[in-house]
């Protein structure tokens, strides 16, 4: 008790004063800035587990997480030769144990013999480990049927995003009617619109053609170009394919329209290609189609190339490997670019060897390959049958609509909301599709992103809502997401 | 030919246009950074590897990196312990393996109950495992004497440098003579000034004062602070404790100084505290001094306090493991931290583990308890060991002067270099110091970094140099680069 008084006189004696770093003192391109995919609906769907394991009765069991794309948190296994070579190098005393496959070894020596006094322990040089990097250039080598790729312009990162931010800070520049401007896609992965506002960049919207199955058309490129140079200066256009949170896979005419227009306009070209399953639809690199396309494009236009081995067979989001390529980048920046890199060291060194894995697998001669061939179909082609299923049952309720969902693990269904919803959202200071997510999440227990973090055109609705949970399981999800629905417009009509 | 022709007619029909992105109108902020201990002498070194791996003749055989604090690079091995438990949490299988001890994969089993779908390829929440943040939470409340830790306040970081650059964001704002001011040490570790410069905020000198073994001094805050007021608006404190690259460990009555003088003036305190092996020297940590300081300095000054599993007896650079503890950080902003870290999604979680075994490492009565003890023990000494090698050696050197080397993994030795040296190296157009050290490089195939790089008194001239090579091989590099001291003195003399 004397304490607390002696305290409180003490607090008054000195005054108890504002905090130095306070929300209106603090960076306001920081407080601009807003992310979704782990945004408020997150934070609900961890308190309601805590709330489940704390004995709280609920209308359901489980909350679903289908907000992100994690695979390995929806129960797929990871890749039992990937997981073997990284334990071999995490602790190589493995390599004498007779129950590791040969070639799981020599291609466990082959990496560690790469690394700083022979451990994933030492840092790497800041662009990734140079046999790493020499790996990378051949698998891009092979995948664009043998277009040169040159292991100097191709960096390791901490994920994608690390490299996708590395790339749209060099090209920040200029103030007020001069600011870089960055055309991005509309419904876009929200890393883009958080980076431009931090970095004090002018998002240029350009919308996909819903109607089109989230097609790109040229034409509004043209459009979005054209109203962002009264008040920017547009020098870069951001590209997701394929598409997130939309899921489509572009055609080669269009990439190819694409490149002509980025060399037209004068507009450093991102392609945010995530490796794809390719379900009815055919991968194009803009590396290997801008090499196609000749002179002038393939000499000049500039471009980067982003990856991770987050997404595809393997799902390994929490080793956060990935990579950029750079083509035609001016030397001078590339340097800079590495010097930015630098700052932060080197992106993690077991996730640089997952991705020396990922891009060499084992070859049909060594002992691990059929285990691994069979392992990788069989993701890729429960893959492919979950974006069947989510468009199938989506598009046979009524007032739900679903493109087909071609090479991503996300979909990107529209729904009708009654207007009655939307006057009560509206009343509680919400997105219409927030209240609607909110309430599915509350009542259901599954957890998806509401379309208006991602961006959509005004007045349509939609969520991102991933494909991942096992089939029998993303069965009954979509069924009660269905049936939700179905009762939320009976509710509100 | 003929293509080749065509390819030039082509590109002049088109015009051969300048780049989109160019070092002119890049991002002049980003232009502005400067990075030594990755800068041109490193690539250098790079270079002289690569030649010695051709066979060309250089008066020396290796290339020694005293570059960097990677002491896995420089031979150091792994704890048994953190790699037995990482690659049972990497290769789950080998949980049924007679070939670890018990006590490991508990650990293992532990940790992988808390990651998603129970792996490590799973995405974590963007603050960290939770379990994870709760050991780190324990960890600080044994490290000072009980004084509480709340696990909310830890964030989990893809090495120190992250949550770093992080909490900078946050305080950044501000234009012209309202833009924000940091203090940061001179010498400091660069990845201060490179942030800052990133973001635009005023950069504000205090020197540490090397007649008195590094000490920092209140006074010389009092000055710097004073000075700064006339062009931006100071709001935080940096300090490195133990000092990088100085190495001097901080007595408790200068940090309470150092609290009381961030307190009055309104500073939000950012402590660098990466683990020490305190070599004759106890080390305090910014928080339990608060704390014990009792109010009004303990209810409110603001902290974050950094830390990463890159020093210290472990050593696992490559892994990118840290963390950030918060105290009494507004509500508000510390939402908006987390925002900003949920944008790239999660720390790398093979480093969240790693972590976890390093703030919670085996009790006496675990099985691998002695192994453990002995092999961190031998680090330890070792590290002991060197730092009074380097300090010995140094001051018996005509002309080289080194302070005591506390409690990093750094001495920063201050060298005299001769009149005609200095002009020498103006004449180049390079610092003294630079001068001094790539021509160390060339003849000797040791690589330091100059004093340059991290600032210092006009006039004065130093290094830095990791004391992290085996021991012998330590004492060979000493002489030898105290004897070429001596040599460059000659000549230039």
């Amino acid at each position: 008790m004397a304490s607390s008084t002696g305290d409180r006189s003490q607090a008054v004696r000195h005054g108890l004063r504002a905090k130095v770093l306070t929300l209106d003192g603090m960076n306001p391109r920081v407080r601009r800035v807003e992310y979704a995919v782990r945004g408020p609906i997150v934070q609900r769907a961890l308190e309601l587990e805590q709330e489940l394991r704390q004995g709280v009765k609920k209308p359901f069991t489980e909350v679903i997480r289908a907000n992100i794309g994690d695979a390995q948190a929806m129960g797929q296994r990871p890749i039992t030769f990937l997981r073997q070579v990284l334990a071999l190098c995490v602790n190589p005393d493995l390599l004498s144990s007779p129950n590791f496959p040969d070639d799981a070894k020599k291609r466990a020596e082959r990496i560690l013999q790469a690394c700083g006094g022979h451990s994933l322990g030492a840092y790497s040089v800041s662009s990734g480990i140079q046999l790493i990097r020499e790996d990378v250039a051949r698998y891009i080598e092979r995948r664009d049927g043998g277009i040169p790729a040159d292991p100097n312009n191709v960096f390791l990162s901490t994920g994608a995003s690390d490299a996708i931010v590395t790339v749209l800070k060099l090209l920040v520049a200029g103030e007020g009617h001069t600011r870089t401007g960055v055309l991005i896609p509309i419904p876009q992965y929200p890393l883009y619109s958080a980076t431009l506002a931090e970095l004090g960049a002018v998002q240029v919207d350009y919308y996909l053609d819903e109607e089109r199955a989230w097609a790109l058309d040229v034409a509004e490129l043209h459009r979005a170009l054209g109203q962002a140079r009264d008040h920017c200066r547009p020098r870069a256009l951001c590209v997701i394919n394929p598409g997130n949170p939309t899921g489509q896979v572009q055609t080669r005419e269009c990439i190819e329209a694409v490149i002509r227009f980025a060399f037209e306009e004068r507009l450093f070209l991102l392609a945010d290609e995530d490796n794809v399953y390719a379900a009815g639809s055919q991968f194009h690199s803009f590396k290997k189609v801008l090499m196609e396309m000749g002179p002038p494009y393939a000499g000049q236009q500039e471009l980067a190339s982003f990856h991770s081995t987050s997404k595809g067979y393997m799902g390994e989001c929490g080793f956060r490997g990935g990579y950029v390529e750079v083509v035609n980048m001016d030397a001078a920046v590339q340097q800079q670019m590495l010097k930015l890199m630098s700052v932060r060291l080197c992106p993690p060194v077991p996730g640089q060897a997952l991705l020396d894995l990922v891009v060499s697998p084992p070859a049909p001669t060594d002992p691990s390959f059929a285990q691994f061939q069979a392992e990788k179909q069989a993701v890729l082609a429960e893959l492919a049958a979950k974006a069947k299923l989510t468009e199938q049952v989506f598009n046979e309720a009524p007032g739900i609509s679903c493109n087909p969902v071609q090479g991503a693990m996300y979909s990107f269904p529209r729904v009708q909301l009654p207007p009655r919803a939307v006057e009560r959202a509206q009343e509680l200071g919400l997105a219409p599709d927030m209240f609607f997510c909110l309430r599915l999440l509350e009542e259901t227990g599954i957890c998806v992103v509401p379309g208006s973090g991602f961006g959509q055109r005004e007045g349509t609705y939609h969520f991102r809502m991933t494909i991942l949970p096992p089939l029998e399981k993303l069965r009954l999800l979509l069924e009660k997401l269905s049936r939700f629905h179905a009762k939320f417009t009976l509710e509100y009509s």
